[in-house]
């Protein structure tokens, strides 16, 4: 099958490796030309990726039009702000039958609309061409070929087994789910979570503080994902629990590095330039609060997010206030 | 209130803290007098919770029978296979009003019982003054004052509020619960998924292979305790995952300690030697799976951790037989 990534960062490169790796024919499509030239020189994409050899099958482009000739599954892995300004242009160059696929996390602020709808009417596709990918999945773990499981959801279960066939390998394991909304709330909302969680860590509190922070943030993924119709089995599984898990453990999680940058004292323009690259639960708080309130439903964290990353308030009130909930019963 | 702590080693030794910090005069009873001296002299038990000044309001003994005089409130933290022989001779010492709280995480072997169960036979105490107390609570952590919240469970509600009355302070934040068997066994099986993980680890799995076995640990969790008429909330929250997360999280977890011996080719006896004291997931391992098999449900992670533990089956075949589990769509 050929297929192509729009997006040359480290999970666009890593995805087009576990699609070459699948047998698919690959063209990796991004802007920069000096990440294309040695992707197609070397086989290295050293500034996302460094230390991994790719496949051959994966071909570097900058020219988005050829990437999308002929490809039959294009997939998506751009910042969730800026991927409908960026994709619209090439709606045209898309194949009438291609499976896209939105590899993204994290809800457009405005409009409200997962990556999914994004990508849906930025380039004119059916819901049932469209799948999102999300679980457990570190790119730079998955690009060492550790083993991963992830979820291909679709509104269509034909289309996510078309995605799911065209992944699987050794090292990389698709469950199929059609729960979409539920897994695109749950890919979104577990970085504002890790940024919680790393605020917590660079704070200095210890595993159990952050295990409860982590329990409650599942709670209040499930609780905003029940009021959007969602399906309750979603959070616990791997796009739920498991992203939840793997992204606020890793010290590799942009989230949670910001958030322990911030923790530790830094200002979010000092942490956003320390940490680099696009920590989404920034922006992403914003938008889930906006929805969560849409909806008339209680995100605590997510409110603590916001006030300490947006509103300038201080980490040890927003933190204790937080933590010192008067609840007496567990679940009321 | 008076309260007494049966089991000295760190989990007893912090709940005496805890108790003391709430207010209560609490004798600290175990059979070690080196410990019991060393606590009365200089307010410390460096063995298990080195660097830690205790209340002066912690006394110890190693007169059980005077541990028990007058105490209303009585806690036991000992190993789960040993309790009912180490307490059983002290039942008639307990004063008839006195509420006990289970601090232990296992399941009898043979009888299949939980401890508060095990408790309850041992000294004739009713359920309605049964409680048991469980979440992410590391002991070192909270010994170290750090912000915790726990779940405290007995049928009797009015009972599990005398034990977070007795408990509460500015760092502990007990919630109340009546799904006993839900938080106990999510207590005892979690350590089972911690020595699976920690396996994983020291395999050299990374962040997506460990998120995934926890993920599936706790389905597997809430699959057996369904089975056995426990609460699905109890499962989602600070008992079930809190603690889940807080174990594999953590490299002061002796479950996890032990599995990573495992894991980098250790046999179970060395394991054991190297990582001290007792690993509950050991011989938990095996209750569940009888547990389970009396019940017909299917517990994969379990028996693969009896089989690499207890039938000295390699764990590549056995790990890689478990992650290749063929299941197409998630949930099926």
């Amino acid at each position: 099958m050929r297929a192509a990534v729009f997006g040359s960062g480290a999970w666009g490169t890593t995805f087009a490796a576990v699609l070459a790796d699948a047998g698919c024919e690959v063209s990796l499509w991004g802007r920069d030309e000096g990440v294309a030239e040695e992707v197609n020189g070397t086989g290295q994409n050293s500034r996302f990726l460094p230390g991994i050899s790719l496949p051959d099958s994966v071909r570097a482009t900058v020219d988005a039009a050829s990437a999308l000739d002929g490809a039959q599954l294009v997939a998506v892995a751009l910042p969730s702000q800026y991927v409908r300004s960026i994709v619209s242009p090439f709606a045209g160059a898309l194949a009438p039958d291609a499976v896209v696929v939105s590899l993204m996390k994290g809800i457009e602020r405005g409009s409200h609309q997962r990556m999914s709808q994004v990508l849906g009417e930025a380039w004119l596709v059916d819901t049932a061409r469209i799948a999102v990918v999300s679980g457990p999945n570190l790119a730079k773990e998955i690009a060492r070929k550790q083993p991963t499981a992830t979820v291909v959801a679709s509104e269509f279960e034909a289309t996510a087994e078309v995605v799911a066939r065209a992944t699987a390998s050794g090292y990389f394991r698709p469950y199929t789910n059609t729960d979409v909304m539920g897994v695109e709330l749950s890919g979104a909302y577990k970085n504002i979570i890790a940024v919680a969680v790393g605020i917590a860590d660079g704070m200095g509190f210890g595993h159990n503080t952050t295990a409860t922070v982590m329990t409650r943030g599942l709670a209040e993924i499930t609780r905003l994902g029940l009021a959007l119709d969602a399906k309750p089995d979603t959070f616990s599984g791997l796009a739920g629990m498991g992203d939840l898990i793997a992204t606020c453990a890793s010290p590799l999680s942009r989230n949670h590095t910001l958030g322990a940058h911030i923790g530790r004292g830094s200002s979010l323009v000092d942490a956003i330039a320390t940490t680099g690259g696009t920590a989404e639960g920034v922006t992403t708080s914003q938008s889930i609060q906006e929805l969560a309130r849409a909806h008339g439903v209680d995100v605590p964290i997510c409110d603590a997010v916001v006030a300490m990353l947006h509103a300038g308030e201080p980490k040890e009130a927003v933190l204790g206030a937080l933590l010192a909930r008067p609840r007496k019963a567990e679940g009321e």
